[in-house]
């Protein structure tokens, strides 16, 4: 099986004009070099722009698409307004807004100060919240239809998770906030979707997340039961899919991608994997009795 | 802290009463014995007479409360109406019906016939079926209200579990059931609620779920964020509460008591409970750093 | 926008077997004319032969692809077994089962008889686990890898739902099947994957359903915030996508495919969806207090 | 059935002491009310301290309980602390927080402003996330436990609801920390639960909420199946229930309390509710059709 492979036909998105925040580096950069493989027009924005411009070229050398980096911190609306703007006044319009920019810490939660709390939800709640506001106003106020909203969050969004959770608080917000977009701005013909990735490694922010002895020691692998970690390119697919008009009638829908990890830890007796076969064997005259009271 | 208080005032239950199907052992006798301190009625169920009739007058000598044992078989609907009658001739009524009856396998899927796995969905999901039916076609056609349906299911009911697919196969069927009627029979004044509980061991039944070896091996305490399992009176005060008049405003809601052990297993970054405080010390400074793409 | 434009690549699922119960009508029967003109061999069920074999003929003209009608009752287990050895023998192997074949009654479910209750979890539930055990047990002992099986449920799987009960419930039994299986037999190389659609409407299975006026009288497509109902090959794409090596990492996953709906009449205040634009400009300067306990 | 009727044992909080934010007004004083009854001390807090006194005193003088008013805005981390220590200095302790201080808005997503989006999440989440942190980093530094967390949340934290979107995102982050922490601070002796309440009228909140003619157009109990709205007694057994002692094993819980509301809008079919009994005597016998693909 060749987890590269790509799914959609090449002109999956021609015509079409892409903001993907944080599209600069990681999971971001590898969606947005797919989605300029399928023709679409991509800004991407972060606070980096000398970062932006390097990656721009390198994927516009790549794809022979066309890549816009602006800098924007989506903290700041009116800076997110500037963005809008520009990405409008360069492509002509927007129909797809990706909301990929995040912040986490890997931290006890009674360690962290009320302020580090603080910019990661300002970065990922109030981030998602700026860019969706800006753009959907935008749509709306100018009758735009066939308009798509795609939110990255993560399978803790929903069980929550310690040791991440600021991270946790936030996405849960960006989820809610997609449900209830679903719903509200669908009469203006905006769709708004998630997806919740489980381990998808980049180098960069596994370093940073999982520093030194960590990350070797919890393997997030282990945990999945496919065994192995997510390749970019199922991811690409999988965002590919749900910005296309081929999703047209999948809406308010978290997809969650992670080999099954979430599940594995959820379920009560999964844990039972670690019995070997010839325990079975063993266990398995015995374990016939059944109750029925 | 003692666990084994009781919760509701002496009177709780006075008047009711109620059918507890496999009252007769385990969980179902624990809570039995409550109801009946509470001053209810209670009529339990399971296969076994002679077991029943020993329970039954155990239970009224420790409470001075009525307990009625009826032998059924909740397979069988015909059964299930014969069970019904006799409560409501020596009782007046019924008010309460709790779906506690159930089997269980612990096995891989693959080593299951398909005729053992049809067995647990026969006891748990349709014998279910036949009490909420048999119960609410009477008190429907007699127009009774303020009636309560409660079933216990299990935490991976929605999560799904490895290693006891039927059970977790059926009591999903029974989550659903309960979420169904309590919207569509709340206008014939019958709420349904469920209970998902985590690890309660009762003897007899964890000895032939997990034989041997396995229950040392694989303690499901370890499991559990407060580190211990429950304890049968905390389940008691639930299943109290849920069929109480003093819940009547709660209906369709499923409520885990499992002392956060799904979670913990469900949350991605819970696993780093492990690391030890010298080591986040360490990371502290490091990692501060924050990703804003 | 063309709903009934096609999403992947014409050979995304050439060399691929695939069983799809309930294949002869309704959306197993889109479902597997999309397969079909993506490459797979296509082995459809259901009871009645005749039917199927001028189904399978009218596709195999219509795609160029190979489809094989097979006779089984799914509640027989036997005759999922003889299906099974049937279509390895045609085709050599099986990679995929799509689990689609269903029944369902709309009534109150007081009106049921316990059995006409069982029929339908014979059919949904215990039919999906027979197909399911009977493939399963083929490849773990065969050591096949790389297989794949998709449950076709309901968005009420979850949320169950009133006049479909037992139809709420069997569905309920197979998402709990997904998610067990999804992590328990991974390790053989087996994922687990459903879809949840929403209304996608099938001309016999729908006046069945909704007899005379009742079909106009409840429009589902009112419910859907995206004011429509689906289009057959917008399933198809989504089922496409699940059952080929793209969805490779998405593992023990329900996708809801339903325009919004199940949310839109979730979501508490979603009914305001009422109040005009007017009203709104009236209420704005007024509606700016905030309570801040 | 009397909806006022008080559920535990009259001792049930003796010797606990309790903070409410937002106990001044609406249901946090209807919850503060039934704590005080039931033994424990309880501070309230607002930014209005002049509301707060009069309350404090009218709670006081009808329940012989101590209730000390504190002057507190929780988007404020320095102002949170201080109310911490002030309720420590009046009553040696604190051993539950009850996070209940909220504010909303209704109106359409496109007509707010970036600005009146922060200010909810900032009442909301970093209120709620102010008051936990300065209460759980007192508890773990001082080694203090058997401390308990109960978030007031909606049933829209979940299923996200239109109109009312900032309030959505944020009290789904309050769900995901509850979550979170239910298991990370386990081991502190701490733990998290929430209550996601259906309709509990109250007179002030409301009127602002669905100003003029709204409120009686939108009528909300027509939607939940019980056809009422909540009783303030009925919260407040639940709340008294998950702050006690006898809810120690109920960890990471978000328990529903609306009559069945968010069920009924979100299961498909639950709109045949309105298909009138002679209708379904019709049908009946035209629907006993069953499909079996």
């Amino acid at each position: 099986m060749d987890l590269k492979k790509k799914m959609l036909r090449d002109d999956a998105l021609e015509g079409k004009t892409i903001v993907v925040t944080g599209g600069g580096s990681g999971l971001g950069k590898s969606i947005t070099k797919y989605f300029l493989e399928l023709g679409a027009n991509v800004a991407i924005t972060s606070r980096n722009l000398e970062k932006l411009q390097t990656v721009s070229k390198e994927l516009e050398s790549e794809t022979s698409g066309k890549c816009l980096p602006v800098q924007c911190d989506v903290r700041n609306y009116e800076e997110v307004e500037a963005m809008r703007d520009q990405v409008i006044k360069e492509f002509g319009s927007v129909d797809i807004l990706l909301n990929n920019a995040a912040g986490n810490f890997i931290s006890p939660t009674e360690r962290l100060s009320a302020n580090a709390f603080d910019t990661i939800i300002d970065i990922v709640l109030k981030g998602s919240k700026n860019c969706t506001l800006a753009f959907g106003k935008y749509w709306i106020e100018n009758k735009q239809e066939n308009k798509n909203i795609l939110n990255i969050v993560t399978t803790y969004a929903w069980t929550g998770s310690a040791y991440v959770v600021p991270s946790a608080t936030a996405k849960a917000g960006v989820l809610a906030m997609t449900r209830s977009l679903a719903v509200e701005w669908a009469k203006y013909g905006i769709r708004s979707n998630a997806i919740a990735p489980g381990p998808f490694p980049t180098k960069g922010a596994w370093d940073r997340l999982l520093p030194g002895d960590l990350k070797e020691k919890f393997d997030l692998a282990k945990k999945v039961p496919l065994k192995r970690v997510g390749d970019h390119q199922e991811l690409a697919n999988l965002a590919a899919y749900l910005v296309s008009d081929f999703s047209a009638y999948v809406n308010g829908e978290v997809i969650t991608i992670d080999g099954g990890e979430w599940l594995k830890g959820a379920g009560q007796f999964n844990l039972l994997e670690e019995v070997p076969d010839q325990m079975w064997d063993m266990l398995e005259s015995m374990i016939k009795a059944k109750k029925n009271k």
